[in-house]
């Protein structure tokens, strides 16, 4: 298994390598990622035609289910809070956003919950969202439209899915017509626990529903899955996503520095 | 004050420049005071002598004060646990580890206790760290030591602090002979809360005592002070710790960036 895994890992870092000189690191793995999937991301460094750029005093609000939620504190209210940002990917990259972006004043919130489909951050987004009135608004949902149906407790289809999330993003837009959007990808691990060949194909439309949403909406998309897929080249996908759907710790940064990717340097 | 913030970031970008062509970003910012306080990491990228190489299945442990504790979940023993690393700078460097890493099979803990001082972690040395059997240990400990004598709640001295600090290595080397020390300067931000001119100069002398132990242990050593005194330069002291010894999410992950710096990448 580790002879394979090495292997495994030899032959992607042979086929990643450009001009066969130079093997990607994981972070590069990022950035190639972002790229294949065509996101708009790219250009070399320095080049951010694309980049969200943000202003000084900016508002960014993550939603989206539990993998955004991340057992967040929901008492808390206050912008730029540890126990607020919950302890996932929308904390790792608040901590990255402050950090990098020290001199911007930025406020920043996690208004994710744990098993939400797209209708359901419609019935709470007057509060969740609206109010906020984030400049950024970076949403992750999908899982759970398909997965809950899966197991028989959702009859919403990937139609169901596609409307509710263009429905969401209009009513947005008509009242936060400046916002920048942030889509990130449905995505989950195949033969990882809770996912099985049994999600296939028609887990794959729910992603191609959120890309071809993320383009209609000129969204900057964040192709999780191409991410995942490639990261599984380093370590097995359960070292990502220890059920197949909720990142580790490894998984939440991976993902965290793939939204880094969506803003301007 | 936020013109003067803005001139002051306009100076410190201009001094900072590289042959006038070049300004720092925050993170070349963590990179620069790590080289200015000659840490031995001076190399340009890619040359890494004398930086920490992680071997598969390298246990890390990170201990320390509240500034590690950062509100870890103390029932929780496995590795590489979310809310047993606590929300701060371990945590922080744990995800970036277990990210670049991915295939070393790291196991990280976090055993920092809030108000900690050295002759404490002493107390609880063979538990919580000896029969971890860390193979990097990385230490912060100090600013209680001077700020609870300051306080008047604490008799031990500088002296003391020296003392019980190279007790405790000598003890740990003895029973972990290969393990790697990494080493943090105490650090606190003046005229932030509870920072003020009545800490000095006699909170440098704990400064310098870890310095001077870092170099006598041959530990890599991280030079928060300097790194804390920087980042004032593109965001106020309070913004990088609100109340002068405390960091805010931004100044953990300024801590982190600057704990990376002491690994192999």
């Amino acid at each position: 298994m580790h002879h394979e895994h090495r292997t495994a890992r030899r032959n992607f870092l042979k086929k990643a390598s450009i001009g066969g000189a130079l093997a990607l690191s994981i972070p590069q793995i990022v950035s190639a990622g972002m790229a294949a999937a065509g996101t708009g991301n790219e250009q070399p460094a320095g080049s951010a035609r694309s980049r969200i750029k943000l202003k000084e005093g900016a508002v960014v609000l993550f939603q989206g289910d539990s993998i955004t939620d991340a057992g967040r504190n929901k008492e808390e209210q206050s912008a730029n809070n540890g126990s607020a940002l919950g302890g996932g990917y929308a904390f790792l990259a608040a901590c990255e956003l402050l950090y990098r972006h020290a001199g911007k004043n930025l406020s920043i919130y996690n208004k994710g919950i744990s098993g939400n489909k797209v209708f359901q951050l419609a019935e709470r987004w007057d509060q969740d969202c609206i109010q906020i009135k984030p400049d950024v608004l970076s949403i992750l949902i999908g899982v759970n439209d398909y997965w809950h149906k899966h197991n028989g407790n959702y009859d919403g289809t990937v139609q169901v899915y596609r409307d509710d999330y263009r429905a969401l993003l209009d009513r947005t837009l008509k009242q936060l017509p400046n916002v920048q959007l942030i889509i990130g990808e449905p995505f989950a691990v195949n033969r990882v626990k809770a996912v099985d060949d049994s999600w296939y194909p028609e887990f794959d439309a729910y992603r191609a529903a959120a890309k071809e949403i993320a383009t209609e909406f000129k969204a900057a998309f964040i192709p999780y899955q191409e991410i995942f897929n490639k990261a599984e080249r380093s370590a097995p996908g359960s070292y990502w996503t220890p059920d197949g759907v909720h990142p580790s710790l490894a998984g939440a940064n991976l993902m965290a520095h793939a939204w880094m990717e969506t803003i301007e340097k």
